[in-house]
C-alpha cells in the first residue's frame, strides 16, 4: 500500500481536493500535507497560518486525511506512517523556513526599546470596550497596534505627519500616543479618528489626556460622508474596515475624503484574507478608487479570538495618485458587514454517513459545536466538515 | 535664521518639491530630510532605497538641499548644522529603523545553509553572458536568486511542484537546481524556461547538466503565443517583465497560458518600482488579467548595476482565479521595452543660471555626466537638475 506510484499520490490530493470543494485543488492538499510534515504536531491554526488557507477549510481537509489513515486522531494532529511515507513520496520533507525568524516574514520587528509600549497597550486594552462582533469587530493585539505604529514610521508618515484614523477600534490612536511616550518623541502632528462608537472614543479620550497626545475625535457613522471639518486635512490614512467589497469602498472612500489632495499619500489598509474571488472584488475596489498598492504584508495582523480568519490579516500599503477619487460621495445605504451579506447557515456533512445538515441562525443546530454535541442524528457518528453556504 | 516657524518650515519642503516637480509633495522632501538625518553620510543610492524614491529624483532634491545649505557638498553627504535644526523642527529626528534587521524588511531571510548557494551562484554568474539592456535586462544578485527560490518554497510550489519561468536572463532555473543540491533534495518535479537568448539558454542547459536539474528549454519569442507542448503544464509561474504596462501584460499573459487550469496557482512577478501612476496602469493590467495580489515585497530584487531604479524592485505575489485567462491571444505587434515607450532626451537646468538643456541620445550631450564635466555652456557653471523628458 506503501508503493504507491507519483500518480495515484496526486490522485489521492486531488480526491481529497474534490471532498471539501478545494479552490486551489491538490496544491493546497499538498501545502496543508506540507505544513504538517514541518510543523508537527501542530493545531490546525498553526497550518492555516503557514498555508494562507482559512481555518475551516484547514480543519476540513484535516479530516480528510484523517479518515484515510493520513493523520492521527490526536490534537494537536502528526501524520502517520502513511502521511509521512506520503510525504516523502511527493517530495514535501523539506525542512526549511523561508520565513525570517527575526520578524516572522513581517517585515517589521518591535525593537526591545518597545516591549514596554506593548505591555502598557496591553494594560490598556484589558480596561477597553469589548469588540462588536456584530460591526465585524476583533481587536487586534498589543504587538500588532505596536507594528501598525513603526509601519506609519517606515512609510515616513511618523514622526512629524497627522494620520487620520477611519475607524479605532483597535486603539492605533492611543498605541501613536504610547510608542511616543516611550521613545520621548511627539510622534504625530494630528491623529483624527472618526467611530460610530462613544464607548471607544471615550476610552481613547481617557486614555490620551493622560498621554501627550493631541486626538482629534469625532461620532460619525461611516455610511455619512466624512464631516467637512476633517476633510483634505490629513497627510496619511488608516482603516481595518468590515470585510467586505462593500466596506472597502465605503470606508477607503472616506480614508480619501480626509486626506491633503495630491498623490503619493499613503493609506494602510488592514484586511482579513478572503478565497481568490473575494480578493479579486476587494482589489478591483481599490483600483476603483485610484490607489495602487505599494507593499502587501500577509499576516501582519494578528487578532484575539477571532476564529473563522485563523486571527490574522495582511495589512496592504497603498498610495493615492493623481485618480484618487472618493467613490461614495453620499450616504451609503447598502449591505456593508459579513452577516448581512452572507448567508447565516452553512451545510455540515458528517464524515461517518454522509448525511448533511444545514447549521447557523435559524436552524436545529446554531453552531457546529452543537451539531458535535448533538451527535449525528442519522447515525449518531461524526465528526462533521463544512459544505457551502445555504442560499437564502 | 534658525528660528523659523513650523509653517515655514513646510513652504521651504514644498518650495523644494516644486522646484523638482516632487509628485510627492512636501511630505516626499520631508522623507529625504528624514533619511539623511537617519542614515547620514548617505550615499543617494541608499537614500533612495530608503524612501523608495527613484535616484534621480533624489539626487535632484539633494541637490536642491545643498543649493539652501540644508546638506553639504561632501559626497556622500550629510545634513548641515542648518539642516539638523530643521530636522529637529520639523520632528522627524527619530533615530528607529522599523524595518527587521535580520531580514531588512523583506520578509524572507537566507539560512546560513544555503550561503554555499549563493557563492556557487555567483561564480555561475561570473561564467554567464551580460545582461542586454536594450531589452530592460539587468541581472539580479546572486542572493536574490536564492531569495526567489526560498520565495518559491514559502508559496509551497517547491519542493515537488513545477514551475515555468518566463524569460530567466536572471538564471532563476540553476538557481533551483543549485540550491536542491546544496540541500540535497530535488526541489522541482519540472521547471520549464521560455527565452528569446540562445546564450542564455546555452548557459543554462551547461549549468543544468552539471546538477541534477530537469530543465525543459524553449527558444521563443514571447512576443507569440506560447508553444502547445507549454500550454497548461505548470503549476506555478515567475517572470521579470519588461518595465511596462505592456510588458506586464504580454509576460503575464504568457504566464498564464502555461500554468495548469484553475484558481490560486502562485505566480512571482517582479518588477522594478515607478512612479504612482505608471504603477496604477500595470496594476489594472494585472487585475485586468483576472490576478489577485497575495503578498508584495518591496526591495525584494536587488539588481547588478542598475542605476536609473536604484538596483531594486518589488517581488509580487499573484494568485490566479476562476476569470484569469490571457490577454495577448495572438502575436503582440505594439511597444514593450521602455527604450521604445520613453523619449530619450531629457532636459536639464543648471542650478547657477537656470537655463535649460537637453540631455540623452541624439543631444549634445549624452549623458548629464558629459553635461557636468563640460560645465554650463551658459554660465560654465552647474550642478544640474533634471526636468521633463522631452517629447520626441
Amino acid at each position: 500500500m506503501n508503493a504507491a506510484s507519483p500518480n495515484s499520490d496526486i490522485a489521492l490530493l486531488a480526491e481529497v481536493a474534490e471532498a471539501v470543494r478545494l479552490q486551489e485543488g491538490e496544491m493546497g492538499v499538498r501545502a496543508i500535507l506540507q505544513a504538517f510534515r514541518q510543523l508537527a504536531p501542530a493545531p490546525t491554526r498553526a497550518i492555516s497560518r503557514r498555508t494562507g488557507l482559512p481555518l475551516p477549510i484547514v480543519a476540513a481537509v484535516g479530516n480528510e486525511l484523517r479518515s484515510r489513515g493520513l493523520l492521527g486522531q490526536e490534537r494537536p494532529s502528526r501524520l502517520t506512517e502513511r502521511g509521512l511515507a506520503l510525504a516523502a513520496e511527493l517530495g514535501v520533507e523539506l525542512n526549511l523556513d523561508p520565513d525570517c525568524y527575526r520578524c516572522g516574514g513581517l517585515e517589521i520587528a518591535i525593537p526591545s526599546v518597545l516591549n514596554e509600549a506593548v505591555e502598557r497597550l496591553r494594560r490598556i486594552m484589558a480596561d477597553g470596550p469589548n469588540a462588536d462582533v456584530s460591526l465585524d469587530q476583533s481587536l487586534c493585539t498589543a504587538e500588532t497596534k505596536v507594528r501598525r505604529v513603526l509601519a506609519l514610521i517606515r512609510a515616513g508618515v511618523l514622526p512629524g505627519g497627522s494620520v487620520l484614523l477611519v475607524g479605532d477600534d483597535d486603539l492605533v490612536s492611543v498605541a501613536i500616543g504610547v510608542v511616543g511616550d516611550v521613545l520621548g518623541v511627539p510622534l504625530a502632528s494630528r491623529v483624527g479618528v472618526v467611530d460610530i462608537s462613544t464607548d471607544i472614543l471615550d476610552h481613547i479620550a481617557d486614555t490620551a489626556s493622560a498621554l501627550d497626545l493631541r486626538v482629534d475625535l469625532e461620532q460619525h457613522d461611516l455610511r455619512e460622508p466624512l464631516p467637512q471639518r476633517l476633510r483634505g486635512q490629513f497627510d496619511a490614512g488608516m482603516t481595518d474596515p468590515p470585510y467586505t467589497a462593500e466596506g472597502t469602498r465605503l470606508f477607503l472612500s472616506r480614508v480619501v475624503e480626509g486626506l491633503k489632495p495630491g498623490a503619493a499619500r499613503n493609506i494602510l489598509f488592514s484586511f482579513g484574507a478572503k478565497g481568490t474571488e473575494e480578493m479579486l472584488e476587494v482589489q478591483q475596489e481599490i483600483l476603483g478608487l485610484g490607489l495602487v498598492t505599494h507593499g502587501m504584508i500577509r499576516n501582519f495582523n494578528s487578532y484575539e479570538g477571532s476564529g473563522i480568519l485563523a486571527g490574522t490579516g495582511f495589512l496592504q500599503h497603498l498610495l493615492t495618485t493623481a485618480s484618487t477619487a472618493s467613490l461614495v460621495e453620499g450616504t451609503y445605504e447598502g449591505p456593508l458587514y459579513t452577516r448581512e451579506k452572507r448567508s447565516r447557515q452553512r451545510e455540515y456533512e458528517c464524515v461517518s454517513c454522509s448525511a448533511r445538515f444545514p447549521v447557523g441562525a435559524g436552524a436545529r443546530w446554531n453552531s457546529v459545536a452543537d451539531l458535535r454535541d448533538a451527535g449525528c442524528p442519522q447515525c449518531g457518528g461524526g465528526p462533521f466538515r463544512p459544505l457551502q453556504l445555504v442560499a437564502e
